[in-house]
């Protein structure tokens, strides 16, 4: 494997001027289940996996028991403007590899053509709103005054950390245009609400349709699956956790 | 030295589609004490040894004075089914190198002809039990259904962390497939019962005979063990914490 | 990208043995406010700009809605003696990465010409002082000599911390003189009178006039910011808080 | 700079089969007293000095003024048996460093025509002793065997950390021999007397002289001295907390 990532392209379909969405996890995990509503209601189709030693040293075991190991993925929709969309369960688990693996991205993305991205995720803000503002940076002034009337709210001063920002801030260097969508988020609970706000702009700016019923439907679900979630994560902390003593037990014990 | 690992290899011995166990510790050592077991009960041949920066950089004190580096090793037995073991008494010290010494480990099990691995660990439940179940995961539905029969409970959902995941994840994608057997143990003991449950397993597997007389007086001595290791590990912690603090206490004592 | 970092250079400028003046940030942000003043009171060219995937993997938003890669940047001024002029907003994230920017600095430095490096910044003593004191430390005792009656305290002991210290210590390898001039300071507090007296000496030194009114002023102002500031810094650690907690959270709920 | 380390070579004096000592800093700092006494009481000539990006990235002021940056130093001294001894402020910053600064000093031992190697340090017992024992441990029973009679305690178990053991561990597998000599030591206090035991020792096997005048005096120096360094290393670290307050305050406030 190369020293970042090894991308293992499973088609090559032919976009045109594609536009990269980037949707990997972050504040309130907006990005993530905007991405992962987006690509199931629109059916859009993997045509590249990411795999990274920079991505969590462990597998997942999935329902049928079968592993996954952690990866990006790149889907793809042809449209009116065709599409490709980023999405993954983890950034890189160093600052420079979150630094390296958007290089990388950026490195496929313009291998397939993309020129313009957008990049989806979460502002917090502390507290809950029913409806949440999208608020907006991006790589120039003249992208800005094109998002006029699309209802983002450009944002004055502040950061935008991992991929979601890094992807703009390379890019700009590189002659990739991109934007960055932030939901208004509370910022400790998992938001399909800002994820949809974020969505409808994005399907605006598209101009494309995205159903949101599934959304809301999935809305509910996360609140159930927060539950589960808890008592999962409760048990694999202790799990690391016993994992790192008896580690440093070992050399004692074993000579 | 590679920037990964340096494999020694003593020996090159002629083996048919071998089969690679993986018995690096993890949790309750369920893993490490069946591996080990396993070694010394088939009297199986080390026939090489990996060594890495990104093992601790230390050595070990042996009874006769003689020191050891950390090292990973490779066993073999000829049989039925030819068998290689990975035993070792650490994994990689940072996320990003147990994935390099994973892929290292698969890139020489390949080498050799192996195309099928077992990996061994414990699953966590909090609790003591009687009889430890053996829960599995693998690499496809094919193998999990050729493993039904086998006593295997194939999981779903949850994580398998460090080398017992990642054979599996990083396997998948090169042609290899793989099954996890992991012990239901506590956590919080070294675990001889759920070995001895998880080898029983592995056993039938491999159709191969392993007696478990020893390993249960493992467990007495394991037992008496641990009250030594303790007493040591408060010494080792004593003796690097002070390390630490001359370390910081140096750049301004010596000038 | 480079291993270290990527050095866009935006114009060639003539210089004449320039002279390096490095103000990254630091103890007191004493270098930082020195050097940034003198960039915008000499009205210095931005010439050349770097970029690190060992600067912090985020972007900031600027007033106007547009994003910033975090850089360090080279100014020039041409006078009497030619100036550079090196800021920035960080230095490495990593000490290994201190010393491979460092290096990098160094070398870039060579290649226009510089042959001689000051660097500016901070001296903790813990109190407030009407008349902070400029202490320094130098690569020779020969430029110790010739930096008589110029108002600088050369120190006994002690270190100097990040780029301040290393482009000393790596540039005497390698044939570069250089000073480091440490403005006495509170080390709590964000010191633009510290700076002043800093500056002042380095203006002595380069033989140069720098007008002081705005640095008071900006000294008002930033008391100003600092009630900001604080605001903000909570908001953002909340923000990187819930990041890593949904980061955590991830793998669990996206089998 | 080599990715590791750079060695300056001041001088290539000629020797026949040197032995090369090893006195980082660790433990007690026993083998660091040990060998910068005998560098100064042998008149022991510098040759060569090693600069690495895993030593700390800072300078330190010496008495004069100028700056040191960190470095490990090589001095010999002709005799009955030529020897080589290895000096320094600090080890490597990180694990992995640690191990590749040990494969670097191995290969430049090798190029010089070291074939054997003593490494110094301290074991901890909590204890002080009027008469400090010496333990020790060696890469081969043989080794072990010729060193009977030494007034050396070879050791049973046990782990020996940093360069002290990686030198034995990593020769081992490059054809080097080497011993390691661990003074008795309570491990809270640097320790004069636990390092005058390793030289004793040292000097009867390498059978030279080496006079412990200056280092009984040394030792109630050391006492003075740490309370001065008690008080330097509160104001260093208030130093460095106080810079990364301002590195996590500079994103927000630098727009």
């Amino acid at each position: 494997m190369d020293e970042v990532a090894a991308i293992n392209v499973i088609e090559r379909p032919k976009l045109k001027d594609p536009i990269l969405i980037e949707s990997l996890p972050g504040i309130g995990l907006v990005g993530k289940i905007a991405g992962d509503h987006m690509r199931d209601e629109l059916k859009m189709v993997k045509f590249a996996e990411l795999y990274s030693p920079f991505l969590p040293p462990q597998v997942t075991i999935q329902p049928d028991g079968t592993v996954r190991l952690p990866s990006m993925e790149f889907s793809y929709l042809k449209g009116k403007k065709d599409i490709v969309l980023l999405t993954g369960d983890f950034q890189g688990i160093t600052p420079e590899s979150q630094y390296r693996l958007s290089e990388k991205t950026l490195e496929f993305a313009k291998d397939i053509g993309v020129k313009k991205v957008y990049t989806l995720g979460g502002l917090e803000t502390g507290s809950i709103t029913s409806k949440p503002k999208v608020y907006g940076a991006a790589t120039s002034k003249k992208l800005i005054e094109e998002h006029k009337g699309s209802g983002i709210v450009f944002k004055e001063g502040g950061a935008i950390f991992g991929a979601s920002g890094l992807l703009l801030g390379i890019g700009m260097g590189q002659g990739v245009e991109a934007v960055c969508l932030m939901g208004e988020t509370h910022g400790q609970i998992i938001d399909a609400k800002s994820a949809e706000a974020v969505l409808k702009v994005l399907a605006k700016v598209l101009d494309i349709e995205i159903g949101m019923a599934a959304l809301s439907e999935k809305s509910k679900e996360t609140e159930r699956q927060m539950n589960q979630i808890r008592k999962m994560i409760a048990e694999q902390t202790r799990f690391e956790k016993s994992e790192e003593k008896f580690m440093s037990e070992t050399p004692t014990y074993i000579r």
